[in-house]
């Protein structure tokens, strides 16, 4: 196999504690920066449930803070988008001159901040298609699976290699893109219609929407204006990739058409109580929309809506 | 005086038993059609308290069925729009000959229907600019007050004058509408906007609406939307009344501002969890927009929103 690299899992939550889980598995020497399941996880190791095959790490490397872990070969930052201003200081303990960083979180100008921070050579993107919630302390339960998509910020396929070289031996599925911004936006194409949706209609699951011909035909609509969003940022960021809109409203209702009762991670924030991660996967493409003079109403509406509800949390 | 009338109020949530109670007070021989509060008000009277007057009516004429009060001079007609389809079986026993119906209700549509049921010489419509909420039953709180806008169906002039003439002396201020569909739409560049986000953006008071850059702004391009599809369903009526864009938006604003911590009808009913007047405030003026081929997809996506919220009541 390919060397084990040392990680440092900045934010271990549901998709930290899962994607850290997996490279652990697969021999890699990895250390949790954990909050509310540390006690538990020191104690009794972390438990995680999953169609690809349950696992428990017995005795894994965990954390209160990122000096105690120090430098690593990669960092990967499973953050909330919502604690992307407390990220700086989270990751850069963990920094040295080689150290490369996955961002595996939700949205839109976050790879920017990184490379603002640490240099954008460095830096990495994961797009997790997947549901995946924590259940009691030390508990991780993986529900949907789905690839997580790589990509290089600067889009250097030598580097992109160093990425999938990691997971390699993993049981995570990768694809590789060779547009990080392009495949920013296809991500955005189906998390602001649903996420969007299932909030402000009230909190609910994928299937209502995509099953009432209203909301279809609504979130088919926000789709649009997200593509065409995508196609201006893309062509003001000089990419070539364009996203084909016929194929991708085909490919994200097909899939969604099969996901049954989904709850979307701004729903369950949303259900939960919780900051629902507004501005990184509304608030910055709107930002980019009007900007760039794309007319996007109902992405507007539903990002002042969100931004609201978001306030009294 | 004028000659005392004969009145049904059909319907005496807050709105009927408040302009009701007025009528009453200012000499007509009015009758309520009750549900809730029926027992309190025969027992105890109807308790009125008002920035206009409180005042008592202590042996009000109180009814459980239509066929009791029998024919009248004048039908009003304050149901939910929400029972729009139980109206025609509720207000026919107090219709004879010479019967004119006064519409008390919110939203577009609805005299239409009662114009089919009954004939268009003989209704009426009424719009209440104003806050007025139940207290326990057999007391009734008016709250904030503006003005009545009276129309005639046909927009009838000499008509018009006997509905004028009903409320001449009652403390209730009336404005007269040389145009019924025009004050409707109107009323709908307030109810519209204020209504809908209200409630989609979690149930808030209109202060906050005007209070935040962004649903304000919101709230204009919304109006904006519901004074371009006003406009063109006025012209496809032949009427020669128009929407003053900039003179409502500033009007409507400018009322706004002023009325403080105030909580929209549809805000009541969605913190109430009582059924919402969806169809009658927006489906209907949505349905008028997409048949004329008025863009309006912010008003397009609230109603898609309150109609899976309401179906939830």
């Amino acid at each position: 196999m390919n060397q084990p690299q040392t990680i440092a899992i900045i934010g271990s939550g549901a998709i930290g504690s899962y994607y850290g889980g997996r490279l652990a598995e697969a021999g890699h020497d990895v250390s949790f920066l954990m909050r509310r399941d540390y006690s538990a996880v020191r104690q009794g190791g972390l438990k995680v449930t999953s169609p690809d095959g349950d696992f428990t790490l017995a005795n894994p490397k965990v954390a209160q803070s990122s000096e105690e872990i120090g430098a690593v070969d990669w960092v990967i930052c499973a953050l909330k988008a919502t604690s992307i201003e407390e990220a700086q200081e989270l990751v850069r303990p963990c920094v040295s001159t080689n150290t490369r960083i996955l961002v595996l979180m939700n949205g839109l100008g976050l790879e920017e901040r990184f490379a603002e921070w640490f240099g954008s050579k460095r830096i990495f993107c994961g797009l997790a298609f997947t549901c995946i919630n924590r259940g009691v302390p030390g508990h991780v339960h993986h529900l949907a699976y789905g690839p997580v998509t790589l990509g290089h910020f600067q889009n250097d396929p030598n580097e992109l290699e160093s990425a999938l070289a990691l997971w390699a031996q993993s049981k995570v599925q990768i694809d590789a893109s060779p547009s990080l911004l392009h495949s920013r936006w296809e991500k955005l194409c189906w998390n602001i219609p649903f996420n969007g949706l299932s909030v402000t209609a009230g909190g609910i699951t994928t299937d209502l929407i995509v099953g009432n011909p209203e909301l279809r035909n609504m979130a088919r609509s926000v789709m649009e204006e997200v593509i065409e969003a995508g196609n201006a940022d893309l062509a003001a960021h000089s990419e070539d990739a364009k996203i084909d809109r016929i194929a991708v409203i085909d490919r994200m209702f097909g899939l969604t058409d099969t996901m049954g009762v989904y709850r979307t991670s701004t729903m369950i924030d949303f259900a939960e109580g919780k900051a629902m991660e507004v501005e990184a996967i509304f608030g910055e493409p709107l930002h980019r929309a009007q900007s760039l003079r794309v007319a996007t109403p109902r992405l507007a509406l539903l990002t002042a809506l969100l931004r609201t509800l978001n306030s009294k949390r």
